[in-house]
């Protein structure tokens, strides 16, 4: 028998939600206890609220019982951050799924969190405006799981993140209590911006349970471009050359070589071979020099704009140690390109079991920086760390790659991951970019920031939830 | 004489700050004593940093002493925000007014408040960049005002303003304790964001020493547009046609037609003659249709994408409604358009020698209520307002003009802004879009926000500040 539900308050619950409102079989449980973090925990139950009453009544009831609320999109964020304790109940916002607004001359959509990104981005599509977070995961992740996150993604160089394309909040606090921040105004100076805290907070601050999401015009046309550098170090001067002129890229991904190589022999992409020039696991071990990297940019903007831009992106692509530029020809080549750069993640797993997947983001012009403390670290701890993310942003995902059932390799995989995060912090990055804190990365919150910074977040999450109910344990470390 | 510091602290601060570094004598202390809002206290003295560690120094030894403290950036806010109690000292930034760095690849500039803004974009344009922010006191008001009013200007309809374009503050709280929020990133999901809420709080969290702003690419064209409409409905709805398009304009003005009769005939420009369309003071009470609106449109870009815009932005213009739109054919034109918005403040003046001026904020798409409830009220009150602004963010500028003598006139004026305050809460708007809440509308601020978000600002604000000395008495009502 696993825990379940104190009695009264199952009832009570049930009396709130209705019969099918409250899932208490371990079997049903189950699935709302993993994220993509491969933690796991078994919620106590699952209310699947549908209304911002029913939520309110939730909170006030859990906190009466002085019990843990773990708030769910759909479980596709990486840090835990949605795994309950075995002590908690999660709410579910999967039947708070309405778009209950669209005013395109307002540039507005207002949605429950339950909605999943691809849905509202197929719903604004006949408004030629989209919604700009684009994680891997929009087909099948919530918009309140978006928000929890602060999610990121490609587009974010031109269009920014969660945080930036948001408008308002109607959130339910840690008291039960409903509050909203924000207007559906692109402009204000009325009191403290409360709504921004929230985005980002995974959770832990107040359940969201309606946003008036910021919306931008869909670009009529859109050209891919591939550049191809000798080393990272040329690909990284690249990209600060990239954000230094006019015309913005509407993405900017960066791979190292051994992603090329992976992207190509194991993805089977149409990438360039580049033997010579790839990076191999071994070169760490040999400390030759890094060799190989690869840019793949993009624009997008009305056909009349198109080939200025292009031209402009490829002027600054160009430089010391730009082996080629080419344009994706059309859009089914523009396809192929993003597709090399999706298929890089499961073929990692081809060059060794275990990946430690993190998402460190620095300043733009400290990318190189970056890459040569991640060459430093792979060659001192004799591990394959490869390279590849959303450079325009200076977010990239550093991927340690090792054998887990081989436990002095798992040890030098956790002292690259510390040598990774040394370096960002010496750099002035964050520990995260877009994927989050959760569990995973608690204490390198506490690394980054100063004491006086990290005591003055605890007192925040303390006037939103002063019994400390909302996702206990996530975010701030114990 | 007037009141002054304490003896010890009085000696404590001038051996901190240095003989020059403190202002005691009060006619000195006098030009430290208003604002734009025609408000005036004169402060116990005036503190005139050089360095982060001063700043932390006089907060403690303000906090020790309970002296408030009033940080001052140049004095051009509306609102009362940096007008002191008598019991204050003023801290004014203008010696911490240093560019401590421009880096164009990762689009960021880091700068002491102090810093003009006009002298930051003066610094921004050899990079071929600039920071967003534009209020009309551009050349004369300070970078740390723009951060504590979260400055907009005509720009924030394609830019955004001051939170938009703010990526990390380090600030000195309510204890003396030295905290950065942020990061020189443009991506980060890396705990609570306070970064963003300190920008709009009017001195009231911390005192901000140093701010990271993001930067964007100076287009190297702009071209404008002139629309004249019947009616402002039709020139609403133009609005919002403007806003559903993908061509974002770089500004989007709006006049009505006693602002375009203003312009030309009391300012000189070159404005088009209305008669017949223009609203006069006396359509109010006759209670004649409205008649007569015009909008100002720039668009902004490369040579090559100039002409599709305007054309796209022209189509978007023309409509019911509309009477023509015209091309300012030369930067001289254009120039001269704008010089006629610029003129109205001024020539509002000859209208009646008193004026209320609101910048109230509501989603596009509800201006023609807005404006609509403006016009009733005009007509219930026998008093001429005028409303113009930008538009593209529905903020306009709402100016109330009466008598200050005439006590009758006194109180309709006083009737009206309730009735527009009332219109604009009631259309889900914000009472401030870039001016803030000071002194003068912190009542409506209560007005507008429910008392659970008021708690919560009082809540969070308490963590800041514990003792409640950073500018008490504005933003929050007593």
């Amino acid at each position: 028998m696993s825990p379940t539900l104190p009695a009264p308050l199952l009832a009570d619950l049930t009396a709130l939600l209705g019969p099918d409102g409250l899932l208490v079989d371990p079997a049903e449980r189950l699935a709302y206890g993993y994220d993509n973090s491969r933690r796991q925990g078994l919620p106590l139950a699952v209310a699947l609220p549908t209304t911002a009453a029913q939520v309110q009544g939730i909170v006030r009831r859990c906190r009466a019982a002085k019990l843990p609320i773990v708030a769910r999109g759909r479980g596709t964020n990486t840090t835990g951050a949605s795994v309950p304790g075995e002590d908690a109940l999660v709410v579910s916002f999967e039947r708070m799924n309405r778009v209950l607004a669209i005013r395109p001359g307002d540039r507005v959509a207002v949605v429950e969190p339950g909605l999943l990104n691809g849905d509202l981005q197929a719903a604004l599509a006949p408004h030629g405006l989209f919604w700009p977070p684009d994680p891997t995961s929009a087909a099948y992740c919530s918009i309140g799981g978006n928000l929890a996150c602060n999610a990121g993604g490609p587009r974010a160089v031109k269009y920014g993140a969660t945080r930036d394309n948001v408008l308002a909040v109607t959130a339910v606090t840690g008291t039960g209590e409903l509050v909203r921040f924000g207007a559906p105004t692109t402009k204000g100076a009325s009191g403290y911006d409360l709504s921004r805290i929230l985005i980002g907070s995974e959770g832990t601050l107040a359940l969201i349970v309606e946003a008036t999401l910021k919306l931008t015009p869909v670009a009529s046309q859109r050209r891919a471009l591939r550049a191809l550098y000798e080393d990272v170090d040329s690909a990284a001067a690249a990209v600060a050359r990239l954000m230094a002129q006019p015309v913005t890229p509407s993405m900017l991904e960066f791979m190292d070589g051994e992603c090329v190589r992976l992207a190509r022999e194991v993805g089977g992409a149409d990438m360039p071979a580049m033997d010579g020039l790839m990076p191999r696991a071994q070169d760490a071990q040999e400390r030759r020099p890094a060799a190989g990297a690869l840019l793949m940019i993009e624009a997008d903007g009305e056909a009349a704009v198109l080939d200025a831009a292009v031209a402009a992106l490829t002027a600054a692509a160009r430089g010391p140690g730009c082996l080629e530029v080419t344009a994706a020809p059309d859009e089914a080549s523009r396809e192929s390109l993003w597709a090399a750069r999706k298929a890089l993640s499961p073929a990692l797993r081809t060059i060794a079991p275990g990946k430690i997947n993190e998402d460190v983001v620095v300043p733009v012009s400290r990318i190189p920086e970056l890459v040569a403390a991640v060459r430093a670290t792979a060659a001192a701890q004799t591990l394959p760390i490869v390279c590849f993310g959303h450079a325009g942003n200076g977010n990239l995902h550093v991927n340690i790659l090792y054998d887990p059932a081989d436990a002095a390799q798992a040890a030098r995989a956790d002292a690259a991951l510390e040598a990774v995060f040394d370096a960002v912090i010496a750099l002035d990055g964050q520990v995260s970019g877009e994927h989050g804190i959760g569990l995973a990365k608690r204490e390198l919150l506490a690394r980054a920031l100063s004491p006086q910074a990290m005591a003055l977040m605890r007192a925040i999450k303390a006037q939103f939830d002063p019994d400390g109910i909302l996702n206990p344990g996530k975010v701030l470390p114990d």
